[in-house]
């Protein structure tokens, strides 16, 4: 099964990639790796929800804006690779998650990435991962995932 | 020297590989390089302290907390590796520290880890390292490290 | 175009590597992989500025002093690649930015780093980011910048 039909069977479409909120790129491709930038819960360019997870944001509904993100870092990663199904591997997902003060489930929040990886990529979405809590990020985001990923062979 | 005589010299044993605490793995190879995901001070499945370090962990308990998270982290990379001794090289070490108020020392409490990997690994431990303190970590853990690591050739 | 023309077209000079904090080196090299530890403002071994950004510090000068980590770490880089014309192009770049309470222009201050890297590697600086807010950084540090780079072809 592709990588295109899993998004498809999960009911997902790749968004567009969405733009930098600054001066970088969304991701970069070297040898058979690509980096991909820390992407924020954006979709058709509006930020999803703002503001710290356990108060502003659920627990639940951050997990699903985790999940977001994890979707436009493979936008982003499919535009450097060559396609989504030249996406082979994630090696590592960084998770940043802006808690209200004492909120210690970061990893819960970052299970949405780590599912949505699994969704659309199936076993080879299996990746290393680091979960913390962070004071604020970029625009009032409350989570920001960031990954590398490997290509196939040959891609 | 083996990693594995060091090991010993250093009166440590390497733990089983921690369960993570959601949907990733504890360690991932490609290529020549292993992630390591981002360890807590777990021992036997037991979290060794919570809180932030400063009010509720001191500085150097904090250290011993981080030597934790790394000997939990080479357990991890010797599970993908092929054992310890097919540890050639750490690359990069994040260690993530929940500080109270003002903690600056972020540096300190990661020498723990790099020191454990020293102690572990030889000279080759020798690593490029990013140390931040960040408001609060899964499981409401002071410590947090992961890590990118190499193996030796042929392994 | 080489860096060493750009770095003095941009009126810059490459700093001594800087002395890491702590029990670590501040660049490794494998294979043509260069990872850099994370960079505090330092300048002559005198950190910059301290303190909160949005409170001790304002948005842009910590942008300056995000580009002093940069450089920082360009002469980290460089020292472990075989000089500032090794360096063939950026591929990660994490930026932690200590804000004050709410501060969420992390994007805006990491953008002091990322041109910075363009003012001396040209288009080849371009990169993946992640920048987020933390509690607090070494020493008391209102930015930390850390990067993985790749180094020229048989260099």
């Amino acid at each position: 099964m592709s990588n295109r039909d899993r998004l498809a069977a999960a009911g997902l479409t790749l968004p567009p990639v969405p733009a930098p909120a600054a001066a970088y790129v969304p991701a970069i491709r070297h040898g058979d790796l690509v980096v991909v930038s820390g992407q924020l819960p954006l979709r058709d360019g509006v930020l999803l929800a703002t503001g710290l997870v356990g108060t502003d944001v659920t627990q639940d509904d951050a997990a699903e804006l985790a999940r977001v993100c994890a979707l436009n870092a493979l936008a982003a990663a499919a535009s450097v690779a060559g396609g989504l199904d030249a996406i082979a591997s994630v090696l590592r997902v960084g998770v940043f998650v802006a808690g209200a003060d004492g909120f210690a489930a970061q990893h819960l929040v970052a299970n949405g990435a780590s599912q949505l990886f699994g969704d659309v990529l199936g076993p080879d979405a299996v990746h290393a991962r680091a979960a913390v809590g962070v004071a604020r990020l970029p625009l009032d985001a409350p989570v920001e995932v960031e990954a590398m990923m490997a290509v196939v062979a040959g891609a």
